[in-house]
């Protein structure tokens, strides 16, 4: 890791903007309440522990970078030694005073903002400390600076993926008759925990029978029984970056059908990851996957992209699927996640993570994709 | 539960609105990615699964709520059954186009935002899709009359405290030597999970030893040891409506400051409920238990609010604190949480969740607040 990531990290944010012609002052950024934080905050500091509510942080085009913490959060933010400086707030009015006393300069400011995830109350806010400032959406050189992970990132979601991955055969270990959906979700989650995960990093899907064939379904109590499909879409937390991985399962002894669709999937996951070369573009990737499934007698069953790059947000930023005009480039993380959904019947999904690298890409989820009769 | 309950809801914001002077055509409700979900929009729908990315809720002043779901979560969306109307769309500008046929009426529009839960990026969209609106920022009317829960809202959180609070004994039962704060906070999150928790309902904080002394601390791989202070602090997700409970225990023989310590959050966080009687000024309740903390040696060590509202959110818009200029009025739902927090020493805080109610307040957490030795 570089010895200030910190300042790595700000200095390519405003190349990026600088590119798209969006030269800023310098960056503010500022949390609201949980869930409503700015994940940007995080890259930026890298810090792994506190929540830094109604928190903010400047950043300057040279990448120096100063931290407006709560007095509660202090000592979280400390950890961040000497890679930005903290300034401790006593409540709401008094950081927006030590922000206009610090920041402002006399003239007229030109303020970047992460729009997308800045809630439009706390822009009203800054509206109000510095009324004279022009305001500059730079969410989109944020994005492009997130998307493209440095090795220190790559490290965390390589062990948040593995974590995810080495849980995949205790589980199959501990399926049996009758068991819920929400019992097996309990499961992945604190096996993930047991092996180091900060939680999960997001709603653990667990899908028994034709439930799979829903591809954001919540656990119930629904019984495994055999026969059905069992998927489990689940993801680790670690260092606050995310994995994300779908596997499907057959609980003992499969049909026909249930193995000629897991067949179909199975080869469009490959399919996909083969298909994401550096300079590719993202919607080139989906539509390779989609051809190849709606070649087949499930035409029109695949219905959500191939992927989305993953990082400190589950999804983060971009999507695979003509929906994003961009190119796959060197160190984006994203999955690759074929589905065919059927109603009534039930749904396969395959799920990995991968690394796009210069020759091939590097898959960072290990699990058997083999097919499985539990 | 009332037959329709997201007519009730809506016309409760309504009426809130109005007497705010913030009349409004509809209410326009957008999700933005994920964790940047407005969760009005699950008060108002009352969908318990599903995400809900780029989705949005239109909701009129006499109850008529019309959901636009994304195809890919229409199933989700039509568990809502009659309470709203379902419109699904196929992509972003689908989405904008359906907007801007449905709701436009000609005339100059006033469009109630919640700017609190509205990226600042969607608002723009807002702008885009209606130039000639005028957007109203009801947010205090969506924090209003989500604060005073009605009673399947109390059932759903009364439910995951519960099943917060059965954890606790389970989790004594399993501390050993040489456990690990994450191993502990894992067991904390299968154990909630297994009793029908859809997740936790933030990252857990499991603390021993000196780091209680950090009220956000985040567990990592330190180790249980004899003589020390453990605390727990955690919550369950039930039907999307949060717990939190804090509980703290001396693993093995404690010491006559340990001991004090606990005595003197114990009486602070039973003058907190007592104080918490309808009609009494939420910071009222916060001097109270401050002033008495503060009468002991321990002053200075309460460092953070005496609790918040918790509901959907577990930060659900009120602080009990002067910071929030309001009243404890019946059926608004709130932690009691004080703490002392000792640097190099360590930390107790003894967290509650409550329900207003006429004679006195009712308790949704059941856990023993005994002093423990382990």
């Amino acid at each position: 890791m570089p010895a200030n990531f910190t300042k790595e990290r700000v200095r390519k944010i405003a190349r990026i903007a600088e590119s798209e012609g969006r030269k800023f002052d310098f960056i503010l950024l500022k949390n609201a309440t949980e869930p409503h934080l700015d994940l940007s905050f995080f890259f930026i500091t890298g810090l792994e522990a506190g929540l830094f509510e109604g928190c903010a942080l400047a950043a300057y085009p040279d990448g120096e970078t100063r931290v407006y913490s709560s007095k509660l959060e202090e000592q979280s933010a400390l950890k961040g030694g000497k890679r930005f400086h903290v300034t401790t707030f006593k409540d709401r009015n008094n950081l927006a005073g030590l922000l206009k006393k610090d920041l402002s300069d006399g003239g007229s400011l030109k303020i970047g903002i992460n729009s997308n995830e800045l809630t439009h109350k706390s822009f009203e806010d800054f509206k109000n400390i510095f009324p004279e400032a022009e305001f500059i959406d730079v969410s989109s050189a944020i994005v492009r600076a997130r998307m493209i992970k440095d090795e220190h990132e790559i490290a965390a979601i390589r062990e948040s993926a593995y974590i995810a991955s080495r849980v995949f055969p205790k589980l199959l270990d501990n399926l049996k008759d009758g068991m819920t959906e929400y019992e097996a979700a309990a499961f992945l989650n604190s096996t993930m925990q047991s092996l180091g995960a900060q939680g999960p990093s997001f709603d653990t899907i667990v899908a028994f029978g034709e439930n799979s064939a829903e591809p954001h379904y919540s656990p119930g109590s629904v019984k495994l029984k055999k026969g059905q499909f069992a998927l489990f879409d689940y993801g680790a937390k670690y260092r606050r970056y995310c994995s994300d991985i779908t596997r499907t399962v057959v609980y003992g002894k499969a049909s026909k059908q249930q193995r000629e669709v897991y067949n179909i999937v199975m080869e469009a996951n490959q399919l996909g990851i083969e298909a994401s070369k550096i300079g590719t573009k993202a919607g080139e990737v989906h539509k390779k996957v989609l051809k190849f499934i709606d070649a087949t007698k499930y035409k029109g069953r695949f219905i959500h992209s191939t992927g989305h790059t993953i990082g400190l947000a589950v999804h983060d930023g971009a999507v695979i699927h003509p929906a994003f005009n961009g190119i796959i480039e060197e160190n984006m993380v994203f999955t690759i996640e074929p589905g065919i959904y059927v109603p009534g019947f039930g749904g396969v999904r395959i799920e990995d993570d991968i690394v796009a690298r210069k020759n091939k890409a590097e898959v960072l989820t290990t699990a058997s994709k083999e097919f499985i009769e539990v």
